[in-house]
């Protein structure tokens, strides 16, 4: 039985990054409560993998809540507007891309912080990264450190001097340490996804700025990419 | 027109503080986009009375939010646990009543600060008083004041240097100060409504811990109680 295991809240976008994450909670040995967000996304397959991978992690509970973004708007991923192709812009001009959400990592971590309250769990895990991501500004290691100091007044827990530790162990990994650090911990990462704009069938497009951090992670790892690509035979090469 | 009028995103729960929280945004000439939420509260109600008071004070928007805590439970207020009668346990024993809802205020800002950032408004208003409040950890000074350093470093606009602020008009006024400011600028308090546990036609208990805060506050404030209350023969005296 696993009364006596502490407790994580994981947060579970199906991608490489937070399965990543949620490896290593359990090679921490913490029992798993992974959480995810269906917020007006087009990639509502992405949430698919979230739910495959929570089981093969044998996540204690697996809660996918409907988070309404898509009526707050001004984004990419939530409207109408194209999805990018081509280079992430945090490696050129460091302007905040369209894909940009706004606060949705905050959103995400406060609902993780009520999550472990409600479910006494002592830490929650994001797989955020300062590294190969894409300019975000709720990705750095500032916002995370002002969230923790921000979760240590807001909770309970915190008021009772059990505060509730928001994890990052990716944050200082590149992409291709990422994948490495899955490897070695058996993550099978044919059961991710992480394309912006996948077709119908759920294969990835291989070109959205998701795709190409994806690729170039795979390349630099030198791991074969388990990703199932929708022409994989026009493929540009994987960027370095 | 409004066009060159700042805009301010209000916390709008139809309750008495929230309500001044507006009445004071309008005051100082913002454009409020008024924000609420649903969150499988029993006191669906109050968003009713929410909807009134938004259309009373000319909201360019009203957006409520089902943001589905009832599936993270926890609290009186979003599961089948009775709702407490009597005094506000901030009052007595200083420890968290069970109507606490985990996270809820960082949840309630974290969406405040999206909605603030889709529709370029600079300022946050939010109704909390860490004065005559029921205990919870998420209305005090010090927790507003780590939210905003948080917000500063996870949006764009921090980023870019245009910080969204974070208003707490109320936060050191008790509640008959609050009542005394709100008639000053003319508000209605017979279109808001705290009651967490009201008749089916919208009438007030009378007797929780927000009904009790409300009564003392006209009590205190020598203001008559517009409330409609379902049994006002029997209702106990005003505490004090």
């Amino acid at each position: 039985m696993n009364a006596g295991k502490r407790r994580a809240v994981v947060l579970c976008s199906g991608g490489i990054d937070s399965t990543t994450a949620l490896a290593i909670a359990c090679s921490e040995h913490f029992q798993p409560y992974c959480l995810s967000f269906s917020y007006g996304q087009r990639h509502t397959i992405e949430l698919q993998a979230a739910r495959r991978i929570a089981r093969a992690f044998n996540a204690s509970e697996h809660l996918c809540l409907d988070i309404a973004l898509d009526r707050i708007g001004a984004s990419a991923l939530t409207t109408a507007a194209p999805v990018p192709r081509g280079t992430p812009a945090a490696e050129g001009t460091g302007a905040i891309p369209t894909t940009y959400v706004p606060a949705r990592n905050t959103i995400f971590l406060a609902y993780a912080l009520a999550l472990a309250e409600a479910r006494a769990c002592s830490e929650i895990f994001i797989g955020v990264t300062a590294v190969d991501y894409s300019g975000y500004p709720d990705c750095r290691p500032e916002y995370i450190e002002a969230f923790q100091r921000m979760a240590d007044l807001a909770t309970r827990e915190g008021v009772e001097g059990r505060a509730i530790r928001i994890r990052t162990p990716l944050i200082h990994l590149s992409k291709s340490e990422i994948i490495q650090t899955g490897i070695r911990l058996g993550v099978d990462y044919g059961m991710t996804h992480s394309c912006y704009d996948p077709a119908p069938d759920g294969a990835a497009c291989g070109a959205c700025e998701s795709c190409l951090l994806r690729r170039k992670g795979f390349a630099a790892a030198r791991v074969a990419d388990p990703t199932r690509y929708a022409d994989p035979e026009h493929l540009s090469p994987a960027p370095r």
